[in-house]
């Protein structure tokens, strides 16, 4: 009897995207069962658009991440594989990203600490100092990065190092109102989740909520997607809608507006550390 | 004692309005006082942005039509109001434009029906037959007009026939495939409402499920609207969305998208029919 | 090669529970691989609470039922499974049960014809005539069955007679007012969905809108479940709801109420028909 | 030219109920635009049921309180009325009571601080010291006020002075596990805002939330209620829900629980500050 099959086991979460074609289950379930691993959850779905083949599965096993990762090896190279390991419930190293506008800082803190969020934020950065107080009572280290138009390359190499230092795993952009560059959102691809403040595709420009207003919606919605390079195009994770009519002034669309934002936010980013997101060019396949 | 006061009172609904300014609720509710009107709900908004004041008052009177307009009449030219009169429940004389998709059409004659959708529908109009059975079903004139490029003027005056003949006040465009001319909006401004299958402002253009789950969007919404000379760009009355996900094909939101234009549909006829909509530029007060 | 493989591929769907173990998820989708099958889409659920395991596969196969049953044979017997089989898409032989509420029934057909509920419905039972209409003008022959205290016994007896002579596989109680006997229930296990007009658990007795009425509710529901002795304590399918206010009067909850039942009810019938609702004890399993 | 009519006008708003009769909106609107006052908001509604007729006006007049109360002192004696005059956006003084779960206290002094909610919340009591942090965060004065069954009528008394000491026109019980006296339901009646972790009617007893996993529900609800002597009986202000499925374990139900429940309580909470609830024996209108 060997030393790895008497530990108590670990509840692993795995996922995987490749081109689809017949015998993937079959392989993944058997690989996993033959080192005594407990399918509790598994999903998965294959897009006739783009041809590729997804899938999130949890399996309890007493297996060590060596053992499952080798025996996982060929199975990979055959169907070129792109995929993740983890164990269900660690919380990801997050680094939110703010300006002056609370509602999803301290919802997402709140969430972390009283309500399972499974991230660890190691870090808030702020363009403004407005937020630290928040992020203080939370005893999360606040970095205020100011940028300008001739700092704004400073201010994205010390937010490269904070990344860096930390060990960052996610960034969210939680009403940052700054744009990224090209290259950083290149280089941060699948790692950046942000939260527009309106439907997509929807009201471009400034003062969204004007917009609506002005148009007389009778719904607003907001989206929590990941950043590209073009930055409300990224591939929609969340979105949701709030009711609204004719009475409602600017600053109440902007009231119920924040509402739903940071519920929508707070979802992407469960969803996302649960590892239940996966990308599928430029959408997402949510395994909720 | 007079007759006015004797008769079995009638259930009124008054709508109206003009620039804002004070004293306009104690004139009109004084007015309908000072006829024994009871009124049973009375709403009102005042748009900040366009400065106009918006009211519907539901009332209780024994007064004939001509004694309540002839008592109006001072208040009506003091304020400059657009106002109508109408007898609570009246059923509106309504003409339901189709092409092939019956869902609409199938919805909107259930209502009348069964569930006192507050219509009288007088005929359908088709620019294909696919759905004369329905309307025979439902014991309604279907009037098959078709249309193309050459016959389009020719297609509108038959239309406009029927509109007069029948004495039609409102037109619905239940997933009417043809754009009217801007003429015939401009007539009948006001009088026309549309289902439009998106979200407005959304994905212009054909097959917008097949946009939209190119864009991998999480919400399909549908928006009623009256009818401008600009398709798509009417005052809205009504929005709702559906929840979907990365497993939902073309013909899944296509279905998911069906029920919820029917509903939406049906809520802004119900509520156009019952006088509960206000036109405010381009925009709609909707006192629900 | 034999004629199996050169077949066109049949898109089937296996459901199956079982007390859950590990390797249960291994066996399936080797047994499956090996008979070449393209799982395009499955779904898994293990309940710590009735320690069953759940299981919804649909997979491509150009192997014969009789190929695949076999093959199954002896994983079904080693976990001692519950299991079904049946083509995806395949409509399910449906019996609708209505009393004088038309909207149930109405939708259903509806949906049936134009929006592709996978069932067949090869009959419509009411205890009153009301409905036949309806019926007639969807081709659905019409057995009218009135039920009184005295020939209740003799109703059931030609419902059952119905059941057999008609190969039904599903009954729907589309507001059927009448309660069906135990032993009918039990005999039916499974294959009865009722709708219900109010949550659960919710008002008891008659009237419910007019109890929510008077209890000054701000939502209404309803809610879709099996039908078993206990007539509103069957395992719930689908639940939804309405939002209400104080103006609303009792005919309108019951508009708005029926709005919100047929659209659950509806929900319950596909995704039954497409067996995507396993049971679990007294609760559903929804693979949706 | 009295000083109250060159002064800037103040944005008042009046609440009224009285038995329902001809010539109410007239009165009032007459007695206010005799006062200069100018209308911008009116709601109401008269109740069949109850024979009561409520209405809410919001009110620009540079008249002072005096003025306004004196021109309205006839109107009320003569219609039998219940009124509130209060001025637009002032800040209702607001007792919170709490236990040991947080996401209510959190959000309410959240919403307090950064999204408007006009209430001045001048103290927290916990019968646990958990939350003290949370309110100091806020800057709020926290109370502990153990709770033990020799220590009740002493707590109720602390809790009183408390009430008295403070000025408190509103006791919001979040996520408060206690249950209040007979005597101070009574005697704070119309004044005490509670959260009830589930729909009503519902679940009763401990553990909702296991008992809605046991039933299966696929929706899970919160009420917001004046509290009466019967705890879970008074009159409903809002009510909401949110999906769920089997897949759920109660930990997730907890946690989506207190979304919906914050969600709710702060709704409540707001419309009551805003006097947009009234009471209707034990129903509410909800002027929203």
């Amino acid at each position: 009897m060997t030393s790895s099959t008497t530990a108590a086991p670990t509840h692993w979460v795995l996922t995987l995207s490749c081109p689809d074609r017949p015998g993937i289950v079959h392989q993944v379930a058997g690989t996993l069962a033959a080192h005594g691993g407990n399918i509790t959850e598994s999903q998965q779905f294959g897009d006739p658009a783009s041809g590729l083949f997804f899938m999130r599965v949890q399996v309890e096993s007493a297996a060590s991440r060596d053992a499952i990762e080798a025996a996982l090896a060929p199975v990979v190279a055959e169907f070129g594989m792109t995929w993740t390991l983890d164990v269900v419930g660690r919380r990801v190293r997050t680094l939110l990203m703010v300006s002056k506008a609370p509602h999803c800082l301290a919802d997402l803190l709140y969430r972390e600490r009283h309500q399972g969020l499974p991230v660890d934020v190691v870090g808030v950065v702020g363009n403004h100092p407005d937020l630290a107080g928040i992020a203080a009572f939370y005893d999360k280290p606040f970095h205020h990065v100011p940028v300008t138009k001739d700092t704004k390359a400073d201010a994205e190499a010390t937010l490269r190092g904070l990344v860096d230092a930390l060990d960052v795993e996610l960034v969210v952009l939680a009403r940052y109102m700054q744009i990224l560059s090209d290259d950083l959102c290149r280089d941060l691809s699948g790692q950046v989740i942000n939260i527009h403040h309106s439907f997509l595709p929807s009201f471009k420009g400034a003062r969204p909520y004007a917009q609506a207003l002005d148009r007389g919606v009778k719904l607003i919605g907001a989206t929590s997607h990941y950043v590209t390079g073009d930055l409300d195009e990224g591939p929609i994770i969340e979105q949701d809608v709030e009711r609204v009519d004719h009475s409602n002034d600017e600053p109440q669309l902007v009231s119920l507006g924040q509402d739903v934002e940071r519920r929508v936010l707070a979802r992407a980013v469960r969803w996302h550390a649960e590892h239940r997101v996966l990308l599928d060019g430029h959408r997402t396949v949510v395994f909720r």
